[in-house]
């Protein structure tokens, strides 16, 4: 090759394969590492901004709710001169009080089954490195929240999906169809009850089928529980996996602040376990990092006091919310959509090919009245390829008002992408 | 065996071996991530306090300097009516700021070479994460700050510590030990500058010698530059590897606020590089975790408005904190100290053969007048084992008359160990 380039290339050639040697390498983990499914879409909203174009988002779990005043007060009246380190596990007056702010809604935990953590996001890696060493595998009911395909791979696991359907309401798929994908690598089975994105409800029957899978196996049931509260329906009620009996060495649960208090920007969660040797290793994981955010804990503690009527008002809320929601989807020719028990999301399967398309032409070249929308595509929240291509979440975290528009924005830029 | 055993023996051993059957594993990552080596003897200060034994803190870098009050106050002025989520990166506005604030001391940081980290420790946990798989190796001289052990285990990284001597002044070691244990896997470099636990502060020629060391090997430079303004002696200047030409692609620096604004509990620190693939790939582990902590942005923001005033008070205090610490140490028979000239720490080689033992005495067996200290056995900040074991560091985080009367209590106590 070399005969035929005249001595300019040649430099040209030796110059670019220099610059090509000098530039270390990125990691495998970093190549792999996945970009945020939700936030790629966030140019495209900023440019309809830029051109005048009101956004409606759906696509953010970011409630609109206030975040309750004696949180607020109790950071803004903080008298601290100098700003320390706390504990590794967190403040033992916000360990204690949160023991007895579970005990009250009838969940067995003490002050040492619990490790603040910065958010429910660090939880959740202090329990994969602390159950979980690299090619290990964690089995996920799917559609998942997209992070956990992040944690997962930061931590250099592999997430075993299991699929569950719209036609099924997103319930959980059949034990079997776990069964055959536990190898000698399963260590822990993930869910998310309330879940996200699919705002489904685990039933306790449901619940105890996988209490009893991951005591045959022997498996860790780490179960996300940030959206608690979130439960709509009189006849529905939330099973904790901290409180099924038989299960303490298995069960661990990761909690937040950032949905049930409106406090997303806290970065305060937990994790907790009845399993000793489980809480001693995440000890180690909280010890390295020194301690979770001072006046986010200052916050948090003070949030228990939130009055009940709060908590009424904000269910109450996203409950009509949820019931404006599925109403106006179903009004749309073409669209299913489950109608979700829990959190505030639901997934809503669109006449479209292809959602990742759709959601940025919504941004890129629709507009109605100058409004739009913005939606989350589902495909993100699978971990099998090609699943979910043409379904959306949804996220209710509007006032109802303008969840109206929205779905009648969607409404109509569906008949104008479908023509 | 069975057919010795009576049936009450055989039903107890198989209720054992079943209770054995019922504990899922923690991971071989979670038994293999250390246990603090400071916190261990956290106990045994508890206790001496409980024996209304006064106890000086030369235990942990936890500074006693007023954390400035325009952060303080920004936070309780500030006007969240909801804390939500804010970018992944950080403020725009604090990282604008931030740029600011590191041009104005000759650094070329622009705000996208920046991304706002959960302290410094996340900062690490994102660059790690971005240039190391699990089995790859990264060389630090040691001693070093013990938490990059924990750092290092929860990414499944090795560690090559390549020592450093008291004799030496804990100067960088020879190139050519460097060198001699790069291997394939060999991705980073790691040094703390100015130094935790030895206080070394790298001269221009040895901050060169490594740049030309990473440039040869394709490797990556990591400085944690936390202790940055803590530089003693007028003759002393510390060089940043974000200001070394040819190494734009190699450098990442790891800064804190920690000990700048006596801000630890804040939780605020960022991963800087110009090395634009590495800062796209450390995003994406930041957008995994969401955001950092607001209410601690906001502080950290304001704090870059600290009058230059209290930075001088600050390292005048400190310098004279060090000149009493060495002075008084000097005067004890059989120590040895190597001067510091940057952070606010220095190893001291004590006359007895187990620092760990000796640290422990001192807090569960003895007392001068009822007052006793806590060092940090050094052992913990070596990789290698049987290194430092007559070895303590001593961060000098006391007013002066405490460190006097502390070096004095620790003169008493060795030679009432030593008898």
């Amino acid at each position: 090759m070399k005969q035929n380039i005249g001595p300019i290339l040649q430099k040209k050639l030796q110059i670019c394969t220099t610059k090509l040697i000098i530039m270390p390498k990125i990691s495998n983990k970093g190549q792999q590492m996945p970009e945020s499914p939700i936030r790629k879409l966030v140019p495209y909203s900023e440019m309809a901004k830029k051109n005048g174009h009101k956004v409606y988002h759906l696509n953010i779990g970011q409630p609109d709710i206030k975040t309750p005043e004696v949180a607020i007060k109790a950071v803004k009246n903080s008298d601290i001169e100098i700003l320390e380190y706390s504990h590794s596990a967190g403040f033992d007056s916000y360990r204690t009080k949160l023991a007895s702010s579970y005990q009250k809604i009838g969940l067995p935990i003490n002050k040492e089954d619990i490790i603040i953590t910065t958010g429910g996001s660090e939880a959740l890696l202090f329990a994969i490195g602390s159950t979980m060493d690299a090619g290990d595998e964690i089995i996920i009911p799917e559609p998942f929240y997209a992070n956990y395909n992040g944690f997962a791979t930061a931590s250099g696991v592999k997430v075993i999906p299991v699929i569950s359907t719209l036609e099924q309401g997103f319930s959980l798929p059949p034990i079997a169809d776990f069964e055959k994908l536990i190898t000698s690598k399963t260590k822990a089975i993930l869910i998310c009850n309330p879940g996200n994105p699919t705002g489904y409800l685990y039933s306790e029957s449901e619940i105890n089928q996988l209490a009893e899978l991951v005591k045959k196996h022997d498996l860790f049931l780490i179960a996300d529980e940030v959206y608690r509260e979130f439960v709509y329906d009189d006849n529905a009620k939330h099973y904790s996996v901290m409180n099924i009996p038989g299960i303490e060495e298995n069960a661990i649960m990761i909690d937040s602040v950032s949905k049930r208090y409106s406090m997303c920007g806290a970065r305060i969660g937990c994790i907790v376990s009845k399993n000793k040797e489980l809480m001693s290793t995440a000890l180690k994981f909280a010890q390295a990092r020194l301690s979770p955010p001072t006046y986010e804990q200052i916050a948090s503690e003070a949030a228990l006091e939130t009055p009940q009527s709060y908590f009424d008002e904000v269910i109450t809320e996203y409950k009509e919310r949820r019931d404006t929601l599925i109403t106006e989807l179903n009004k749309i020719p073409g669209v299913k959509v489950a109608t979700p028990k829990g959190a505030f999301y639901c997934i809503a399967q669109l006449p479209v090919n292809d959602a990742d398309d759709f959601a940025q032409w919504l941004l890129e070249n629709f507009n109605f009245n100058g409004e739009t929308v913005m939606v989350a595509p589902a495909a993100g929240f699978y971990s099998s390829p090609n699943v979910g291509k043409n379904e959306v979440r949804i996220a209710y975290v509007l006032k109802k008002e303008d969840l109206i528009k929205s779905v009648q924005i969607l409404g109509e830029a569906l008949k104008v992408y479908n023509n």
